[in-house]
């Protein structure tokens, strides 16, 4: 069901849409601020993913760059809408919606600060189902909708268009080359889509579940109760049902360098207990990849890796990361569609240059149920010949 | 008036746009090669400037990337044709010609492959009057035309649109990003005008000045004559009427980098003599930039510093210069429409960081008789005014 969002959601928002950021996205902060300005008293209009008419015509709209560029670099706050308008005259054909590419992180904000300015709706939705450093890393692309034409928007302006037909990470290379030329950030609109596209490439209700994990940290901790238990009381209702805590620490040592337009690094945190020998280490892309305990993998991409405050909850982005903060981490299970092998392909492991195999975070049994239930929804095409097999 | 230009023209075409080229600008060689493989027994239709309708419509067509790595990565033949049927797209109008952006080099090629492609005519003048690095140093972007929208092609059908507006520096910037990634090289139309732009802003005559220049060169081999004074005869009679030979010798030491999509560098060249102690440098960032002789300029960007074989007055490029060839420096001094401040800022030494100012190749009085001239023809915008100030 179609519902309004509001600027009082905002806060919420953000809150959960940091958390499925996994470490990266960038903060959704300036995204907010963005919104809250532009939209004022009003609403915008998220539609369920479910209600979309067959030919309604979406135009996803994003940001894109290292994170760490992203907190020093405000937009200017038309870019995103350019991208979407230039898109439309290349395409010419105008857009009946936007929706997210990335649920997690500033991403979250970008499509309702072009909602806010054109008044258009917001699909309930997106293709990566958290966040990922890299254009071609989409559901939608795993599914058989394509990122070109992508057209990039600056802040001075410029407008490009970049077509490689079916090639996304051509395409993702390509528009990063841009955005590192325009200083490390630049607003795309791209993997134009019908209604009919969505219900079958995008990871459905991905806003009203980041909505959700922000409210119920909240209120958990305005009722003094746990917002550790909140987080998993809601996630036990979508398609991301289990959460796990792979370890309680001190941040003991972060390395972070801004390389070909990413931000890449790793955590180490120590646990609380200082006789313990016991090591806990993340590595990430702009996200975290992938979290060793004692040399053991306990988490690995695509399922998320979430740092949190060790008490509050609150979720910390990588560039948020500072020695001897008290943190807990937690490791969240992705969709079935975000884990068949050709997502797997798109972003699993493989895709990060990482030679550890994807293993899901809830264990072998729970994601092998998890998995036929996905295929007898039929969502994914020819993912359930892949699941029977 | 126009004329036909038929596979036997292109060697000597080739010839003179190395001279034109000032040590960059590409190996027109690869160029050559595939015009001649398109146009067979065929011809081109070359068109006087002069003689354009006003509302023709002209898209110029080009590669860009450093030389160094044109002469290794032959380009496919499609991708200049692509990047003007994907900018006539965007634009919504068909072109009735093309024409250089650039006549040295391999660009006095581009458009000719384009018009055995397509069948267009091909005007006779380009926007450089030489071979420059940057898109932004046109003749094209001082009088008043633009070069976005450029839109930009690759070898594997890659096509992309940058839109800059008027700020013709930041699409060469975004352009040369694209261009890197696609591994050194890519394809361009840009600079899309009509007739009364050209007949405005374009330098005319360049392509039948550099097949005059290669043939003349040539003849005179063949009658066993001076090639010099072929050379010096020809320009003569166009607007870059002095050439000067500024020294003879033996290329002693070639420095060259390819640092940010560019060939930079330098050359020694030492006299015949080893008693002397004669020492002249040529710095250059794709074409020759500065001439020094035991420290004195001698030759300075805009005019042409050209290194020609000491004999047959084959003209070398920078990425073919090799050490122990015996060789001469010619200076050839640019049209008045070059020189002006507009022109000079544009690409005269300041724009490649050089601190040195312009001094015409061929002195002061001769050069302000050449500006009077020109600006009584008033080709150019307010430039009559400059010239008589």
């Amino acid at each position: 069901m179609s519902w309004k969002l509001t600027a009082a959601d905002l806060s919420d928002l953000a809150r959960g849409a940091t958390l499925l950021g996994t470490g990266g996205g960038g903060d959704p902060y300036i995204g907010k601020m963005l919104v809250e300005q532009v939209l004022g008293t009003g609403s915008i209009t998220i539609l369920d993913p479910d209600d979309l008419a067959d030919d309604l015509f979406v135009i996803p709209t994003a940001q894109m760059g290292a994170p760490t560029v992203m907190i020093e670099k405000i937009p200017a706050g038309f870019e995103a809408t350019l991208a979407l308008r230039t898109l439309e005259d290349h395409l010419g054909r105008k857009a009946d919606a936007t929706m997210p590419i990335e649920c997690g992180g500033i991403n979250s904000m970008i499509p309702l600060l072009v909602a806010a300015e054109t008044g258009l709706p917001v699909v309930d939705g997106d293709g990566m189902g958290r966040a990922f450093p890299e254009l071609s890393m989409e559901t939608f692309a795993v599914y058989g909708v394509h990122g070109s034409p992508l057209a990039l928007a600056g802040e001075r302006g410029e407008r490009v268009i970049i077509d490689t037909g079916d090639d996304d990470r051509q395409m993702e290379w390509l528009a990063r080359g841009i955005t590192i030329r325009l200083g490390g950030v630049g607003h795309i609109a791209e993997y134009a889509m019908s209604g009919a596209d969505v219900k079958r490439t995008a990871v459905p209700r991905t806003i009203s579940m980041a909505l959700a994990l922000g409210r119920a940290i909240r209120l958990a901790r305005e009722a003094h109760s746990s917002p550790f238990e909140a987080i998993a009381e809601t996630l036990s209702t979508t398609l991301y049902s289990h959460v796990r805590e792979l370890f309680v620490g001190k941040v003991a040592d972060v390395e972070r360098r801004t390389t070909d337009g990413f931000a890449k690094g790793r955590a180490v945190i120590l646990p609380l207990d200082p006789s313990s020998d016991d090591r806990f280490e993340i590595a990430f892309q702009n996200e975290n990849l992938i979290a060793h305990h004692n040399g053991d993998v306990v988490a690995i991409v695509p399922d998320l890796i979430c740092v949190v405050d060790h008490e509050t909850a609150e979720p910390i982005t990588t560039e948020g990361l500072r020695y001897g903060q008290r943190v807990r981490v937690l490791g969240i299970s992705t969709p079935a569609m975000m884990r068949t092998q050709a997502a797997l392909q798109a972003f699993g492991p493989t895709a990060f240059g990482l030679t550890e195999p994807f293993m899901p975070v809830e264990g072998e049994t729970a994601a092998a149920e998890a998995a036929l239930e996905f295929a007898a929804t039929a969502r994914g095409v020819g993912v359930a010949e892949e699941a029977h097999a």
